[in-house]
């Protein structure tokens, strides 16, 4: 697909067809996600993929809005940095939000829908995953073959208004 | 271009060729960041575009990193709103990578390579721009066509490697 099309196909899909995904496709996902930039080049994530149906379902319960999880094909765990800094933390999250972003740009290519969660039980996350404690759950990221329509670029994307948003020279 | 060779192809440009972007592009650059999920869409950031020469190398002084400005043919700032709560920040600022990454890959798609800065200063980006002072600035992102190479797929780029950042079903 054209890149100007798979970035207006993008969108969050919470009901999913009962459909797998190529192993080629998750891969190029990951791939995607492990090529994001960061600050200093310093990577502060890991990725660890769920395609398991019943570890689906678990991870569906770390957040009440964590739902699609569960039908979802596979679902990325966006693991970050543990720290007490806010600018730090923020800075890792920038990074975090720049790998999320590339994977379902990455899906949104072959047709394959995405939607994110937060993680709000970091002890049921770590219980299913298994991680360390110096990192945690940053976001779930869902991916899988809409129910409903399948991914085409959106025309009116329901956000403000583009001369809202966008100043230009000065505020 | 295709998306993945768009996805592969995007990379950091500190050294920009004196040419313009079209106008078009810039404003497919925006659309794409406007474009970005967020948290219940709330969307909380703003976008200033800046192409004049003089303006870019004032934006270049607020961070030591920022000297690819200067040479930019255009940088968006992207404002976020400020917040005291740590996870708060966190969250907007993850969103505010959904943005900038969105925005990056808009631009390789055409060949336009992009960088980062932090904003170091920002009472001098804030009587550079004019915002309020709800908002500060989170990311410059600069644009421009490379001083040296343009832009193409990189087969290799300088990441930890592919099964030491993806984990499968388990840490």
């Amino acid at each position: 697909m054209e890149t100007w099309d798979a970035l207006r196909a993008r969108r969050n899909v919470r009901q999913y067809a009962d459909r797998p995904i190529d192993p080629a496709h998750l891969d190029r996902i990951l791939e995607a996600g492990r090529r994001a930039p960061s600050s200093m080049n310093e990577q502060r994530w890991d990725l660890v993929l769920s395609t398991d149906r019943e570890q689906l379902r678990e991870l569906s319960r770390v957040w009440r809005g964590a739902g699609h999880v569960a039908t979802s094909a596979a679902t990325v765990n966006l693991l970050t940095t543990v720290t007490e800094d806010a600018g730090l933390r923020a800075s890792i999250e920038f990074d975090a939000g720049q790998v999320t972003m590339s994977m379902m740009i990455a899906a949104a290519d072959p047709g394959i829908g995405s939607c994110h969660s937060v993680v709000a039980d970091q002890e049921l996350a770590r219980k299913i995953l298994g991680h360390p404690n110096e990192l945690r759950g940053s976001m779930l990221i869902s991916f899988g073959y809409p129910a409903d329509q399948p991914l085409r670029p959106i025309r009116d994307p329901n956000r403000r208004p583009f001369d809202q948003v966008v100043h230009r020279g000065h505020w």
